[in-house]
């Protein structure tokens, strides 16, 4: 829903096929843009005039359907995580490094035009090495409606795979180079949810550098006051709604009414939602070079220099997360590939694997790679 | 300088008598004050008019000072870090329990009112457990004046043994309980300064509780824009002064003439500072407990509950820092003593030695206690 947007405003994409369990959503698809909808993944993978597919099916379906889909040629955007295990996330990269197609992991809060504007500054040079980035995030994510297995950790539940992936993807973007390790922290603090529901972490560099995240989705503060009051899919905040989140949840009674409540989001059950005035964005995030630490919010970066600071505006998409379509527009036709590829997607996840870790064994993990 | 204002408003206290190595100050406190002014540690700690001394010298003297005064039978405030070895800490420790005197190692930022107040809220109880404290602060601390081993870290330099020990009292009281162990990253990035001026910190605690702190002092962001644009030391902050504090470094040319400009700031050198309007503060912190989060600004404690949010409006102290003072009262005449004992100051202290020991060594540090 939140990316159909994007796809059809995309003048390089045009929308020919889906697959989908729920007929509901078929027959939307079908009603809406003439294509074909399939109910199973292998059909879509052997439709000639699919050129792309986008994977938005839940983590633990990722390799399945990457897998049958790369085998029928298929160049392939996945949501992050890449997958649940690492190894489901090594198979997806291989089977598309054997089918020669594109994999790009995203969209992640890592297209978000904030953060492309901040990396373009950095990578001008004239602030110097980024040395720390320190990001944050005080959401209700655990009280919004959720399916069990969200509630699972193993089975890529809680906010480690779904919410850490984001700020890793973040943070790696901002700081650029290779992380090296990962200490953290988990906390549990909610027993009729009982998965991770916040972290810390603190992720060293090469050169010494380190990001620092941090992530409460059991928050009552709200870290959008600080951006701007724009949430995180670019849309103003009613102060009017605070604790919405948990008093819709006190009206549910069991997993079933609260995974019905969710799907009542999905494509086909609502309408498409208007284009938000503001870009997406992930909290606050502030990155320390040497000559000037860049402060980034939903609507701008604000530049504090050795002598003076500047605020550079930034404008929404037209439509939001445009800016992942065209990634994969260029990596599809110009082999030009964004950083965000499956082997990104698969340190990322890798990165989500040692905070769980690193909180388990109080030990540092090191990353592999 | 920043505790005198205290001391003269403090109902319990009078300042009958002083040991300065500088005639300058010594002149201006018989002036002044008409009280002793001595140049040796000793004769002050044979005064039988004295009954309590606020040491302030450098972090390295305070354990020989220390050791005189309590074996004069002298109570003791001694500024944060306790000391710069731990051996020296313990030895503190030692001989204040040995002599039977108070020994309070403050003010430190845990003393200021809106912490305070957080913590009066937390032990009411009806927010729950306090789960994680995530404190940060951006500061251009390595750039003001500095006397040379401000500036190496084995001599107690840096911002660890200077900034994160108030950051790390100040989570420790907000958290309660024991902390367990450290792990951290610290940042050397300015080859002129040779030190630690960055770091990020995450302490565990007892019941899977942690604290996040972060901290640069090489900063052009400045956090106390969160904090109703309010300085430390409780003052207004006027953005005409924006990145003074490197302008002013500029003009300097010498270690000595750089030491020289910051003993321009010492007692007998410039008047007393005017009271501030604000308490002092340490930057932002957020507080989330089971069922609210607080977020503590310079001016107030917000409380972001289950159901709606409020604000605590917090007023300056007449005299900033008379907590401590108050405290220090307390624990003479009434033997109830602060959270904030020497025992308190060697945990704090060695919770520095663990960031720097983690960051080196790149291992989860366990405290002894």
């Amino acid at each position: 829903m939140l990316t159909l947007p994007s796809i059809l405003a995309d003048s390089h994409a045009r929308l020919v096929a889906c697959s989908a369990p729920r007929e509901e959503s078929r027959a939307a698809f079908r009603e809406q843009f003439g294509g074909n909808a399939y109910s199973s993944i292998e059909d879509l993978a052997s439709d000639l005039d699919v050129e792309a597919v986008y994977i938005a099916t839940p983590h633990q379906m990722h390799r399945e359907h990457a897998e049958i889909l790369a085998a029928g040629g298929k160049h392939i955007l996945v949501e992050k995580p890449l997958a649940i295990s690492m190894a489901d996330a090594d198979a997806i990269v291989a089977a598309t490094e054997r089918a020669g197609v594109t994999l790009i992991t995203g969209p992640s809060h890592s297209f978000d035009q904030p953060i492309v504007a901040a990396r373009r500054l950095i990578d001008e040079g004239k602030f110097g090495r980024v040395r720390m980035v320190h990001a944050f995030n005080y959401t209700d994510f655990l009280y919004r409606p959720r399916r069990p297995e969200e509630l699972v950790t193993e089975q890529g539940g809680g906010v480690v795979f779904s919410q850490a992936v984001h700020q890793v993807d973040v943070v790696r973007l901002l700081m650029g180079g290779k992380a090296i390790s990962v200490t953290a922290a988990t906390g549990g603090w909610d027993e009729k949810r009982p998965t991770e529901g916040a972290y810390a972490a603190l992720i060293t560099f090469d050169g010494g550098r380190f990001a620092n995240l941090v992530y409460s989705g059991y928050a009552h503060y709200d870290s959008d006051v600080l951006q701007d009051n724009v949430g995180e899919l670019g849309t103003e905040k009613d102060p009017k709604n605070y604790g919405a989140a948990r008093r819709a949840l006190a009206t549910v009674s069991s997993p079933e009414e609260e995974a019905a409540l969710k799907s009542r989001r999905t494509f086909g059950a609502v309408e498409t939602p208007p284009a938000a005035p503001y870009p997406e964005h992930f909290g606050p995030v502030i990155v320390s070079c040497d000559r000037a630490d860049l402060r980034i919010t939903a609507k701008a970066v604000e530049i504090w220099g050795d002598i003076d600071r500047e605020t550079i505006k930034i404008n929404a998409d037209p439509a939001p997360r445009a800016e992942v379509l065209e990634a994969l527009y260029h990596s599809i036709r110009n082999k030009k590939h964004p950083p965000q590829t499956g082997a990104w997607g698969a340190v990322s996840l890798e990165i989500c694997h040692a905070i769980l870790e690193s909180a388990r064994t109080q030990t540092h993990v090191m990353l592999r790679q």
